[in-house]
């Protein structure tokens, strides 16, 4: 009886966190109503409170919780994974509301008063893992560096997504992020694996099966 | 007398721009009042709607007029004067209410209802003309792309600049942007002069007199 309850629980705060993500995506943190988010949800106001405290809380949970459903390519880890895992983020961009309300969230937070980088730490960890992967398996180049390599890659795809979302609401982020690894490569893998590295989405679970 | 009235107007403008600038700055566009722009500036609120129409006329001048005043470092055009104006702006992103002001409010304009690349495309332009001139006097690479470089520069600053904001108040800019070209640098300029660009800011114009 009471892991029913714990499972309803969880189910009704994953709904909560997807409506709220959605309407965060769609109207920004000032433009989403809360009652919005309730209705959308179709749960009562007690059960925001009682998962999230109030309506920064819910968006705290969703800008950190951004990339936590994700199921990112597979593969060996490394730079090619690597590659593989941001395009996919630039296409999960362009469908994906629950990412995409917390991406919004996490550039816009300075309006509703946060300053807060634990989402953009996150996606530091998952690049950190790749590259050290890389680095321990020689395919990073001499003087690249891992910290750097991952603070640019979150610092540029950050900004990277927000101009391709003004100028043509993200459909040529996927070319975007083509390009970032084009410019990039040559200063980031070694001689070795430079030619090897395939800048393309990663094949599919069928292609590569 | 004509003149002189189109002078104080312009005063008055300029007065405005600078102050709501700073509070835009400090408080994100929601938590700018009107009542706190107008008693910053010293003028009213007849002056205020006779220049910008409202609120958000006034943001969108502070956004698309963020760089105007700015002192670009000079020196001849090309890829060195490129990287010279781009540590300028990170310096300048320290300490500079108008710019840092028209920032905030081009990466956060989604929050008040804004979809507006106008400020981008100012940047994109700055830096295609450097571009364009490096590329005439063989300082590009082969393969790189003006509008590529140009586009890649203004997404991966704009990220980079929101980053370093939300890590250390902008502390850490000028050394991420150096940074930045490290990275970039092998993939975008010509073999003759990769070894010659320095990254690092301008001499001063004491210096380089």
């Amino acid at each position: 009886m009471a892991q029913l309850k714990q499972e309803r629980a969880e189910q009704t705060r994953r709904t909560l966190l997807l409506a709220a993500a959605e309407v965060f995506d769609e109207s920004g943190y000032a433009g989403a109503s809360i009652t919005r988010i309730l209705k959308r949800a179709g749960v009562t106001a007690g059960a925001l409170y009682f998962h999230f405290g109030s309506k920064e809380g819910l968006a705290k949970a969703v800008m950190v919780e951004q990339g936590e459903h994700l199921e990112l390519p597979g593969g060996p880890d490394g730079l090619q994974r690597l590659v593989y895992i941001t395009l996919y983020l630039a296409r999960q961009l362009q469908v994906d509301p629950v990412l995409r309300g917390g991406v919004r969230l996490a550039v816009e937070q300075g309006e509703f008063g946060l300053q807060d980088d634990e989402a953009y730490q996150g996606w530091i960890q998952v690049f950190d893992e790749q590259l050290l992967a890389a680095r321990s398996h020689g395919e990073l180049a001499h003087d690249a560096l891992v910290d750097e390599v991952s603070w640019l890659l979150v610092g540029s795809f950050t900004g990277m997504q927000l101009f391709s979302q003004i100028t043509t609401h993200r459909a040529d982020l996927p070319a975007r992020i083509r390009m970032l690894w084009r410019y990039l490569l040559p200063s980031v893998a070694s001689p070795q694996i430079k030619r090897s590295i395939v800048i393309d989405d990663a094949p599919s679970a069928e292609q590569s099966a």
